[in-house]
């Protein structure tokens, strides 16, 4: 952390600042330029709470040098981070594709879904069970019941299944069922669910917040991992911007940075980002161009008669050719699509 | 609603619209313009998935005329409302003034605070027990006991008390303490919370999410609303914008805006949007000059020494004077300051 | 300047870091910290490019300590600056009213509007002669034919000319006819407009640009003082944000934020940024509440019957009780309104 | 276009609507819903000032249907639009490779860049003369003399070149060395300088504005397309989030919307999104999976010693092995690549 000094500070408000400092055992290192008086500080700064030296009248701003998050760090496994669930690999350089409808709406609609995805390399099913919705006049999900369902199609199929999960109340009795949680953009930053979840050992696709900064998102991150629970991937699923031509405007950008910033997967969402099927396949393959780590797609069998968001779920035969575009772009790029 | 119609579509596609109407019992309306054929929907939309009519060939866009929410819209009670706990009523001609420590640190601190904003008309000791923070490893709160030490204190000088909750599994125990529930930023969209909280028939002040559009905003609303729990208060504490010379943007047309579209009182939180304490009061006086009926702030006896966002926080001379300001302000707006 | 260096760098790779310095006549300071080396940069920084140190291997992160402006910071005129047009002075005590049309229609509407505002206070006309319009087939203006109006108009009244160039072209011509000129958001970063209106030593109103930081906005003034024109006056007028209920989102937080960063003078346009004549007042007021010089506000004689921007506009008698109220709120605040 | 009434309008209310539309000869088409009176406008829009219905009493809300611009809609050449420069297809099955350094600094550098991109199937040489920089302080360009130097250099290696006009008064001479001209970022709502480059003719490739929305940037091509002047390639340069980790935000989505909603072809510009080098391969190559009609690149012969946006220029070796992987993504996306 540095402190640039105000400039006409006096040595009695220099004082105070470094009085601060060595009250909470941190060395200060001084250094004088042309304009202006820089305190270097060294040591835990944990010790000091967030704004308390701000208020201190010779102090004009801080600097942080270091980033909150330590176990999402990329300096914390250099080499990448990749994990298993029972034999499926995420992270590794097969590619992770997770697909469903958006949300469950019957046995026969997921059954359905689960036959034409299994046979597309898919390894994951999807379903919302549990639905965040704006309104709450708008349909909610089958909740535990939905649950079941997904479990019960994915046995047939040799499915993964990964739904979202929206209060720390039910991890509990969802875990039964779940072989992946999903924490959504709206539960991003809701951190008793983040530590309950950490606490639960499954592991979690954490989906970024709709305003949530990449540092932030591995803050959230790190909730978990400090808990103990490594086994975590990114979703990168748009964010809030002014453009309104999109649903939320899909980071591309994120999946680099994150590389750089995080050992952990990235996968990207494009059908939520997109909020519109026509432009789910540019986006899909443009993140897996971008390098990341899988994608998660919402296929229903007739969007038409979807009971949320028919607007941006595939199609199957849409579903399929996509799958075998984004086959072929894995060879250009150095990946591997799951058989 | 409305549905723009692709222009060339084919009768079929257009009846497949219709149908689509008639088979949700809705009536259609259409209207041929110079360029383009329009379908009134009329009818109860709810029976429509969102998104199902989107992904029909022949619909170019689809335009809703009714907001989703509906008890807090401004038509459901027009001339505003007004909610009173234990004899202070929030939404009247009178502000409400809140205050408090942003972090409950001590039964001192606490104390201390509470023997200034007494004097000064703040009806309500507000103060952090549940933290939620970016990081795992800040100060996360001193939870239950916290909302002991606010209660404590606060019935020694007659306040009212109010602080966040984050969890559904708090509540029931949080109630007890409580006289108002404050839902965080954060929390804004996790509809389990509002919905509980709606249960539990506390008044709540539901601040605004840091992305949270004002019509998304009200849809939380009426998450809670929905459940019974009509004592509510809208509190804006700034939304984030690409502008970082202040922790989040003051969205202060949010007050005019809001008394147009909805019934439900409106708080301004300036300690928050700010993030520096020098910007506190210049937006206090821009809130209540702008309309809105109280504000919370957050006042620290030694802001130096907090625990948390130290920067933010008055110190109890800067608040005496800031309420001086606020009381001659009400004069001119006509409004009155509690005594 | 302070550079971050990556963990782990070879002596060589942070020699490299220091010949670059070096090599540039800069000197450099180097401080150790637990977990990173840290290197203070002393001396003039406009020898490096921008990005230059970025490129080098060690190089985890650059972080700048000073503005790149200087004549516009609050530094260069702590006291803050005024300066004065034909006897009205601009930035002092006396709060600024500039009032009038969005788009000059006819001598007929201007010559109203005049009758109306010159008698509550305003010293300035304004009203669109060359409107930036973001359709090419939406009414352009009356151009030089309309500043010739405003001009003829306010020497019948003894007001002042104020109105939007937008090209360096017409600079000559125009300054004929205004008093001021005004910098629309949409040229904020034009800056051989920004240079040319700086060479022509007319008083200037600069708006921000619709995506500009405050740290932008300062940048495109010390374009036009560092050509040696120092009468400058900033506007605020909204900025682009997520939130559609308003045009755009006002920030009324850069009011104060302008006034510990710069010395020049704050007025703020309510018009623009509400786009509906229901939010000018309470934006009116909110902004004299949180310490703006002065107000530039869209009279209308019929707004029904404009041209452009109708919605915004306010009628003559609306504009009448609204000056009332910032005359009451002038006292409150500690400034005088204009007789 | 829609005019919603407010509930509980009454019939002189309603009637004053159409009164002022059967003004402005449009015909009105009324239609009733279960909680609103909805009234479609049938007829030519332009007749009405903006807001002009806004200010009534009885009115809602408005729906525009149509967008404002006419010769970008798609609809005007469904079929998608290409254009040759001097043998140069544009829009075609062949993508578009532009590169250069970011300014232009002298005649060896330029030399040195387009000896390395010319082999590499890149037609066009950019490089900044004109430089649009934040602070006055900064290297503002070689301007004309730079212009000469890239024609000098282009003219040795049969490539065409592209650089950025900053002011209508440039144009006539600039225009002697350009075979394309670029407007940028902060130009994207200059009308003035778009009307002015539409009426030269030449070739233009638009930047997205900052902040601009995808109808307004269509609205500033209509600006350049009204003046007769069709040859225009919209340029995708990302956009201003909240989010810093990369400079500006690229809005891959931009991509299938713009084919989606205009037939002009779109240039991506990963350079100054990203900010940043190591993010302009990932960034590239999503680009072009997306669909992007070409890029635009910026090389430096040594990076370390430029004189502006070191950071986001690749070296030589890194652009070549960039190409390589672009060609071999343009196989599997049905893309050539230019030899």
């Amino acid at each position: 952390m540095i402190i640039v000094v105000k400039p006409g500070a006096s040595k009695d408000q220099v004082d105070e600042i470094l009085n601060k400092l060595s009250g909470c055992d941190l060395k200060a290192h001084i250094s004088e330029g042309a304009e202006r008086l820089i305190i270097g500080v060294i040591g835990d700064k944990s010790r000091l709470a967030p704004g308390s030296l701000d208020v201190l009248t010779a102090v004009e701003k801080i600097v942080p040098i270091m980033e909150s998050y330590k176990l999402a760090s990329r300096a914390f496994r250099p080499e990448g981070s990749s994990f298993d669930i029972n034999g499926v690999e995420i992270g590794g350089k097969m590619i992770t594709m997770m697909a469903g409808p958006c949300a469950v709406e019957s046995e026969e609609q997921v059954e359905e879904v689960a036959q034409t995805i299994v046979k597309l390399g898919a390894k994951f099913l999807r379903g919302g069970a549990y639905k965040p919705r704006t309104s709450p006049y708008a349909f909610q999900g089958l909740e535990m019941e939905g649950l079941k369902i997904l479990r019960r199609v994915a046995d047939r199929h040799g499915l993964l299944v990964i739904s979202e999960i929206t209060s720390e109340c039910d991890i509990d009795q969802a875990t039964e069922y779940l072989d992946m949680i999903q924490i959504g953009a709206r539960n991003a930053q809701n951190f008793r669910l983040l530590s309950a979840v950490g606490k639960s050992g499954k592991p979690v696709m954490l989906k970024r917040g709709i305003a949530e900064t990449i540092d932030e998102w591995l803050g959230s991150a790190e909730y978990i991992m400090s808990e103990g629970n490594y086994k975590i991937a990114l979703c990168e699923r748009g964010i809030r911007t002014f453009e309104t031509a999109t649903r939320s405007t899909l980071d591309i950008s994120a999946i680099p940075v994150l590389k750089s910033k995080t050992h952990l997967p990235v996968i990207v969402d494009p059908s939520h980002a997109a909020g519109k099927a026509a432009y789910v396949r540019p986006l899909s393959l443009a993140a897996i161009a971008a390098g990341a780590d899988g994608l998660i797609i919402e296929v229903h069998p007739n969007p038409t008669c979807a009971l949320s968001d028919a607007a941006q779920q595939l199609k199957p035969d849409v579903f399929i050719s996509l799958c075998n575009e984004i086959k072929a772009m894995c060879e250009v790029i150095g990946r591997t699509y799951p058989e």
